[in-house]
């Protein structure tokens, strides 16, 4: 699925929000974690059985209000071969349950391997006699430090697939001015170069709505960033991280949008994890999932006051 | 283990190599596709049966004339849970057979996701009343893009578990440059600014022969940059890929090396994948494992008489 329809499910829910699934133990009710205990032992697939129940529920309690899912790969990778597993399935859920699946996995490599991780993530692999997928995300997040060698086969798939992926341009941790920030001999700034790299590269893959196959990450903790290149990469869908827990507002990231303040702004999804899937932990008694709808419909709400008016 | 017991493996068997583990149904011996397939047809499972057969020959076939092998994770994940774990036991198996073990993943994220990261591919993952190990690797590549935030966490790791990283500093495939050549606005280019902030950020790292528990990836494509590179990153042990295949000869890395020419030439491992463990479809009939262990050897007397003298 193109950019085209992430905006109608953005449009129709006027929810530019992303679920972040990031589990950790700490996050996850007892009470799951008990269960998947009882179930498997202290083990990786009791570890992995609790992710999948908590996320499936995650999804079950956010599908009709939010458009789109971010699964952070790292967490279940640390489970092994049963994280991936279960990281398999809820990205199937969350298709089922009609959200746009984006996976958080920073790949990136010279150009056989790039098209390695690309078959995997969005793509299918032929095998002898036989066509797989090992999962079925919509998009996925590609590290550029290699230069376009790396995004190309993650674009040919994309294509190919009817896919995005979304490329690392400002993130929004607190070093990532060490690289991203350095200013060019000729004046302008890495990450603005990058920006720039990643428009032009894309451009012919522009759907309908006028945006590429390629998006960028742009931090929400830095404001002025997000202005800045809004203006210079007009047909770019931004993936914003950092709302919530890394200390970003909804006001924060207006500038991310395409014509913010007009009722139909577009071309920018705000990522929210902790703040939305932690915050059973916040709210006293009741049931967590009606804590973390909440969460998400609090933040849909701050959104369509600071974006859509 | 430390960069100092990869140097030992290296100096002891006069072998300054790493096998690269890069399977594709390519390179693999139509017997063992064959085996897998009439045992779980064909599906994920049946690959990666005959990707750990294969790497597990491989390693059998020259444990005991090269000192290390590089796992890339890409055409691993590309099977999709079946996949890794088949990578996890070829880790393993590499482990016991006493070769250092380096896992291609290229990965980097903001501090805490970056931190289950190490700990999925480096360390241990403590749940509820045990604690698991999904992986056994001595080191793992890291992509520098989100600064030092990014690195931390693994550099920790790696301290805390005696391992090592290796960070991407300058790429081996052709488009490295359009980012890691940039001229800053001081003249530096962006891979030497990010050589010496992994030189300096892990300086109170070092081990007995002076190298640092963070490596760097320096390509053998551009030999010129090995030099000055070696010069620039004293402590820095360094992971040297593109010979072979991709087009590099021994003589273009001996620049790689402190005191190449010395007889005790140290801190470089030189990667080759298809060269060696593809050897055999260039080599008329036999056993493809002797056709593998005679690439690893020739290799090894090329790399001898180009660094050690």
């Amino acid at each position: 699925m193109s950019f085209d329809i992430l905006q109608e499910k953005i449009s129709r829910l006027r929810s530019p929000i992303c679920v972040g699934l990031d589990p950790t133990d700490a996050l996850i009710p007892q009470e799951l974690l008990d269960a998947a205990i009882s179930r498997h032992g202290f083990s990786e697939k009791a570890l992995s059985a609790a992710y999948l129940q908590f996320c499936k529920a995650i999804i079950a309690s956010t599908a009709d209000i939010v458009p789109a899912v971010k699964i952070q790969s790292a967490y279940f990778e640390r489970l092994g071969p049963a994280g991936v597993s279960a990281m398999k399935a809820i990205g199937d859920e969350a298709k089922a349950a009609g959200m746009y699946v984006i996976c958080d996995a920073k790949r990136g490599d010279i150009g056989p391997t790039s098209a390695a991780y690309a078959e995997a993530l969005l793509g299918s692999v032929k095998l002898g006699g036989v066509t797989t997928a090992p999962y079925s995300f919509d998009s996925a997040t590609v590290n550029p430090y290699l230069g376009t060698d790396c995004l190309k086969p993650f674009l040919e798939v994309a294509v190919r697939e009817d896919k995005t992926i979304f490329v690392l341009v400002k993130t929004s941790n607190p070093s990532s001015g060490e690289l991203q920030d350095l200013e060019l001999s000729g004046g302008e700034l890495v990450y603005e170069k990058m920006g720039r790299l990643i428009e032009d590269f894309a451009a012919e893959t522009a759907g309908a709505a006028g945006f590429t196959r390629a998006g960028a990450v742009i931090g929400a903790t830095y404001p002025e960033v997000l202005a800045k290149m809004r203006r210079q990469m007009p047909k770019t869908f931004f993936l914003v991280p950092g709302v919530g827990a890394q200390g970003a507002t909804a006001s924060d990231v207006a500038a991310a949008f395409r014509g913010a303040g007009s009722g139909t702004a577009s071309g920018a999804i705000i990522n929210s994890s902790r703040g939305i899937i932690g915050a059973w932990k916040t709210a006293p008694g009741g049931d967590w999932k009606d804590a973390v709808r909440a969460a998400a419909r609090e933040l849909t709400e701050q959104l369509r006051a600071a974006v859509f008016i």
